[in-house]
Formats: structure tokens, sequence, C-alpha cells
């Protein structure tokens, strides 16, 4: 395995160098990992990528060349460089398990640690949620439009990624929001994910007709076949040679002609024709399997046309998340430790209104209905705050600050579970499948399904404590003097 | 380092194996790797990722963990796996230089090669070809248009990149592009791009006030110091703080306050107050960089209104180019090799037109004017052509083909390097200072201006030889009989 150490900006090491010149290297400080915006104005994101940022951080080593590559550059403090050769991680991370259905404002990842370990991870735990959380988020989008239809999903989109880690983690992601299998052989290999895939356009056109082609990858893969149809002409050949196939290669082996997959072409119309046209050669259980810019979009319109598609191959407009490609997270310094071992909680004014962040060391809670088991709200309280949820709670509605606002008849729990401790992983990484099963869970028992729609989604409240409140208010009036 | 063998498609696999057990493992075929439209609807774009593509072929081996875990699947032929096991590419590859200027429906890469060596790369060329040039492209973008006031441009993208690669690799190729720095240090260490950073807003909020944090900060660098001044308030508390430690803290020891940054606010008015501000208390020199969200189009928009910066820190619209965040290269089989060692041309027609390819085994050719330097257009002939541009030549334009065309007074170059030859690799990688130069001298010399702007530029020629142009032409009414 490489090592992904020197892969951060490189104010996190001039900064870290600044704090041990000034001899700020034991500091204990908090930061908190969150987003602003939901892509694609989308009702949640589904997390993802914490299991990266584990190895990472267990990983994290200064090798002699990085040191004496740092040297080079003149600006560093040879005891800092002393330093960076023993670093370790002996902070510690609370964070939302991989998968967790998430909004906007709320930490997905705490960490409280020296100044310098704090501020040397940064880049790294940003990168990676950043990038599998918005893959997971987007597939997660096109399964749920494929889902209303019945139809499978798979992920074919290494090729159009952003580089090797962007094909192979985020096939990984794009599972945990709920694609059935990828192309990325890798990805397979590495995470359990199914890899599929059965031929190019080049397979029929290496031969010297469609037919030979058919025939051939029929005879090697007789419980498998499925065919590629458009290279020449869907209709008139594409169809014609694997109905032919079906009947003359597979019939007699007592097979049958899985399926079909067309990559261009008009899919609604095209589908529709072959659907029939199967139907009448007693092949209804052939698969229509289509594939070419698909998102969630294109899906609702195919179905909204009556397209027959048993299975979308989507590539690039979900592993590159084209209608909405950049995930947004900060990672924002809340709080200070001070000589008595108290959390000092700082804050980020901004010109602009939605940078301002919520100070302290936190807790997420989320608050779900006793009776339904949905999810009414997120509420964000102080570190040292309990949710008591057997009588009513007071919160504050940060958008209505005003108003008199309670639970009532809810289920607390907290949301972020502790990853390191003192430098140490206290946690068992879950398994690949069960994060998907939990994302698929929360769908079903916890998200109400307006917040699951594509269109003016619901707005999930993230709620605030009333002393978080008012430690936050406090603070913007003061900055205000 | 890590081994990227296994990434690929799982249908390249399928396909191989079926080309083996079928006995065609020895045929050699020819694949074009060509794009078929300008990221942001440009004029062109510049190829990037031929570096890593080269370490990819060059490091091709299948493991036995790889080879067992491709058994496990029960789809591959024993002999197949053995021949995996004993895989090197023992083909040739013909590539445009990195940095090459590059238009769409040219081929940027030829792999002449046996079917399954050819295939099995494809994934992994499309993967970084694609990813490499749209970033160098998008960075070209960007690079120009703040160039055009005199400002200079650094990659700030690494947290907002698509995983480690495309934050490391995303910088190599904005280098490529035209960014002076990059903020990603790993970039720095293995491909020397110059790494830049001071201070997050982290270490604003870690020291009581601003002021404390700009001293503290001043007295480590004082040489290099720029300080982050929107943590509060930029005019009321940034700037004045700024001044302060200039004239308290860098003066005294003779040294100069080199820059100030804003990360948010109308960076118009701001830039333009704080200039004024600097200019009037003796700080001419004081640089003023803007960071947040900054794109061609931002930039554009912010000279329009007259503001004064000196240099603009791109992140995540430049790492994710977030306009147009796909760049769909193909890789499509162009041509078999028959028994006699010839090349017979194969075509791949589609529904949709733009998807229908160029047939044959091709050189790339670009016309030069003899007169001005400029490329007046490329022009694809078959591989045994040659272009003797001592005379006049006759072409087909294929958007006009019934025109009578002809170049005059000047120089074509072939544009295809070889890279492999044979499965040796026969190219001095250049440096990647040298490549950076390649695009720059090229926009100076050799690409209209019409071709640079950003709103409707000039669509470059790309012209058939008469031979190619009716080998096609044939292929095309033989599949509509």
């Amino acid at each position: 395995m490489r090592n992904l150490t020197m892969l951060m900006d490189y104010y996190e090491l001039t900064m870290s160098n600044g704090y041990f010149v000034k001899g700020f290297k034991d500091k204990v400080v908090v930061f908190d990992m969150f987003y602003r915006k939901n892509p694609d104005d989308g009702g949640f994101v589904v997390s993802a990528g914490l299991e990266q940022l584990i190895d990472y951080i267990c990983d994290m080593r200064f090798n002699e060349d990085d040191i004496a590559y740092l040297r080079s550059k003149g600006q560093f403090d040879e005891g800092f460089l002393e330093y960076l050769a023993d670093f370790r991680f002996t902070g510690s991370i609370d964070a939302l398990p991989e998968g967790t259905i998430c909004y906007p404002n709320t930490p997905l990842v705490t960490v409280t640690a020296p100044i310098i370990e704090a501020q040397l991870i940064e880049t790294m735990l940003l990168l990676t949620i950043n990038f599998q959380s918005l893959i997971a988020t987007k597939a997660c989008r096109i399964c749920r439009a494929a889902g209303d239809a019945g139809s499978i999903v798979m992920e074919f989109g290494a090729r159009r990624a952003h580089g090797a880690d962007a094909a192979v983690l985020g096939a990984r992601a794009a599972y945990i929001g709920g694609v059935g299998a990828t192309a990325t052989v890798m990805t397979d290999e590495l995470y359990g994910v199914p890899a599929v895939g059965t031929m190019a356009h080049s397979w029929i056109q290496f031969f010297d007709s469609e037919y030979e082609a058919f025939k051939a990858y029929a005879e090697v893969y007789p419980d498998s076949c499925t065919l590629l149809i458009d290279t020449y002409d869907i209709m008139k050949s594409g169809a014609v040679n694997a109905i032919r196939v079906a009947k003359e290669v597979l019939e007699p082996m007592g097979k049958r002609l899985k399926g079909v997959r067309i990559d261009s072409g008009d899919l609604a119309y095209f589908s529709k024709k072959l659907r029939k046209l199967f139907d009448e050669n007693d092949m209804k259980d052939c698969k229509i399997i289509v594939s070419n810019s698909i998102d969630e979009f294109l899906i609702k319109s195919l179905q909204k046309q009556g397209a027959k598609i048993d299975s979308y191959g989507v590539g690039e407009r979900m592993i590159t998340s084209k209608s909405d490609p950049v995930f947004g997270g900060v990672y924002k310094l809340v709080a200070v430790m001070n000589e008595n071992g108290d959390f000092l909680p700082r804050i980020k004014i901004s010109e602009n209104m939605e940078k301002i962040t919520n100070p302290g060391r936190k807790k997420l809670w989320r608050i779900y209905s006793r009776e339904t088991g949905y999810a009414l709200a997120d509420l964000i309280t102080m570190y040292d705050e309990e949710v008591d949820d057997t009588k009513p709670y007071r919160f504050i509605n940060p958008e209505k600050p005003w108003k008199n606002m309670q639970y009532d008849n809810f289920i607390a729990k907290e949301l972020k579970q502790p990853i390191f401790k003192d430098g140490k992983l206290v946690y068992d990484k879950p398994k690949l499948d069960d994060i998907k099963a939990y994302v698929a869970y929360q769908l079903e028992h916890n998200v109400w399904e307006e917040e699951q729609r594509f269109e003016n989604p619901h707005v999930h409240y993230v709620d605030l404590s009333p002393e978080l409140y008012n430690i936050k208010k406090k603070m913007l009036e003061e900055n205000a003097k």
C-alpha cells in the first residue's frame, strides 16, 4: 500500500510548525467536520468514507524522504521536523457511522486532539468523507429513482472517474448508496462489491459479423449471456441476431439468453420495441439493460414514457455526481481547552451568513417519534448535556428562535460513535454489506417520504439546545460590538 | 507503490477470456482513444495523463491473489488464468505528448496490440487520460482568464477532489494547464509542483485575538507572511490588524507584509477597498489574494468590475471541473490485422450520428501556416499515407465533403509519437516543466485567439484525407444496405 501521509495542504504544515515554534504543541482543541448544503438540493446525505479516514490515521507516518523534502523547503524548524518524524495520532475522534443519513450543519466527524494533530489530518479527513458521501448520496438518488419501478442499478463509471481512487472508492460508495454491482474489478477484489460485465462494442467489431460475435460469446458464457445489440442497428441487426443466438445456440444447450444491453439511441422507444419483440418470441425472461448518460432525472423520464427497463448501467453521471460534483464539507475549530481542562467555544464569523459556525464541543442527537419511528429532527447540544426522552424537551429552532417549541413522546439517540480514543482505535469497522443495509433500513423506517423526493424535499429540522443557542448568540453579540 | 493492474472493467476480463478460449489470443488489432466534445464548449483540450498510463503499463502484473480472486468468480478458463499470470504488454502505442492542444474526434492514443492486451489496458488508459486532460483543460481556461489581467492562479482543491489520486494528479494536471503552484504537498514531493500555503481560519480562531494570531504568524514567517483577514470582519478587524502587524511586527525587522487573503464576502468590493487602504498606508507591495468558488467565469466578472486581485486560489471548481466534470474519452476498435499482416478497417455505426467512428489504422497531422505558424487544421490520414507539404494538398472536410478544398503553403507535422514499440518503452518522458512550457508555447504561437475565447470559439477543422474519407463512406454505405 502507498502511504498517503503527505497528502495534505501545505498550510497544515506551516500552521503546525507555527504552533510548535510558539509552544502550543500540546494545546488540545476541538474541530467539527460538517457540510452546508445537500447535493442536488436533495433532502439529505448518505455519509461515507469513514473507513478510509481510519486507515489513513492508523497509517500516518512521515518517513525520511518526507522529512528531507520538508527540510528542503527552508521554512520548518528542526525541532518540528523531529516531532514529525515521531508523529502518531494521539487524539480522539467521534463520527457518524458510514451509511448514516445526515443533514447540513450537523457534525459528521468531531476531532478532539492536540492542535497540530487535529490540523495535520484535516485534508484527508475532508477529502475522503466529502468524496464518498457525495457518491453514496448520488447513487442513493439514482437507485431510489430506479427502484420505484423495480429496476436495479449497476455502477459502470471507472473510465470517467476522477482518477484511480475515484473509480475504486467511488464504486464502494455507490454500493453503500444502493447499487447492486459494479464494473470495477478492483472494488470487488478489495471490498467485495460484486463485479459484473459482459462485452464492449469492440467484441462485436472484432468478429466478421455481429452474429458470429454473439454466437462466440454465447458458447463461452452460456449461463450468463448478455449481448450488446447496438453496434450496427438495434432492431434490424442487434435484436435479430440476439434472438437467433437464443434459439440456435443457447436453446439447444438448454440455456436462456439472459439479457441484452443498448448503449445508444432512444432508450424509451427501443426498450418498448424490444420488450414486445422478445415477449412475442417466448423470451419474457430476457432482461433489457440500458446504459448511456443515465441519472435519476433520465430514469424518472424513462419511467414516465413507459420504458421497459430491467436494469440500468450508470457511468459518468454517478461516478462524478455530474449534476453537482462538489461536496463542500468543511472542518472548523469550535473549541480550545484551557489550563483547567475546560473547552472554551470558538466561532467563525463571516461576511457570508451561512459560513457562521456552531461553537463549542457538542453532541448530535436524532429525535425519533416514539409512535412511528420516523426521525422528527436532529438536535445539537453541548457535550455535557444529556437529553432525557422520558419527558418533554424544550429546544430552539434556529430559524424561528422566538417560538416556544418542544419534543413530546420521542426517543433521542446520540448519533456520533467513538472511533479513536486517545489515539487508540476503539471502533469495529462494520462490514460493507451491513453499511448498505443500514442505509436501506433508515430509508424504509426513519426518513420521511417527503425528505426523499427530489423536488423541494422537506427540510429536515436541525435544532439547538437552549444552552448551545445562548452561547452562540452571546458570541455573535460580542463580535458585533 | 500500489499495483493498479486490477483497476479495470470486468468486461475486459470476460472478453479477454472469450478471445483466449476462441483462439484469438494473438490476433493483432488497433484501438483509437479519442473524445467527442470539448469540455465547457471550449475550443480545444490540453492532453494530459500519458505519464501515468506509461507507468501503469510498465507495472502491469497479475499477482497470485489476483489470479485466486479471478478463479473464485467461476467464469474463467484455467489456461486464461495462466496466461494472465505471465501477462506482459507486448504491443505498440502511439500517443500525443502530454500538453498537446487537441481536438474532438482525433486520436489521442492509438494502441496496436494482440486483442487481449489492447483490451486489458482500456479502463486505465481512459481513466488517466480522461481525468488529467479534463483538469489540464479546465486549469488552462482559468489561468487564461486570470492571465488577461496579469494575475496568477494557485490550485487549492485537494479537500474537494474526488479521492486521493484526483487531488495529487489533479494538481499535476492543473500545473500543466498553467497554475503556478498548488496547496497539495504530495504533488510537490512527487512531481515538483511548488507547494504553497499559509494559514486557515483555525489559526486565527486558535488565538485569543486576531491580532495575536497575525503577530505570531509574522514572527514565525517574517519572509513569507500572508494573512487571512476574513475570520471576523474584513475591513473593521482583519485589514486593521494586518496593517498593525505590518507596521509593528514586520517593519522593525526590516520585513514587509507579503499579502492578505480573503475567502468570503464580495471579492470585487473588498479587493478595491483593500487596495486603496494598503496603498494609502505605504503597502503598495502587499498582494491581494482571493479564494472562494473561483472559476474562469467569476474571474471575468471580477475583472469587469475592476477588482484589484493579484492572485487567485482556486479550489473545487478547478479540481472537479465543476461546470463540466465529465471528459468523455472513448476507446474504439478501428482495425483488425488479417493473415497477410494487413489492417482491415472496422467501424462502429450508431443510432447517434456523433458516435460513428473513423475506421482504420491512421495518422494524425497538424497543418500549420508556413507564414504565421498558426495551426490551420488537423488532418487524419491512413497509416501508410505521407503528407507532402512542398505542394498543395487536397483534403476532405467531412462537414462539407462536396467542396473541393486544399492546403497551400503549409507545414504538416505528425502529432502522435511512438511510446511503446513491441512492448518496449521507446519514449523519454518529458519533464513536467517542459510539458507546461509546451502548452504555453502552443497557446502563444500556434492556437488562434478565436479558438481560445470562451464564447462560441472557432471550431478547429479536422479534415480527412480522400483515402480515409472514401473508406469510411464505403463502409457506411455497405452497412446501410
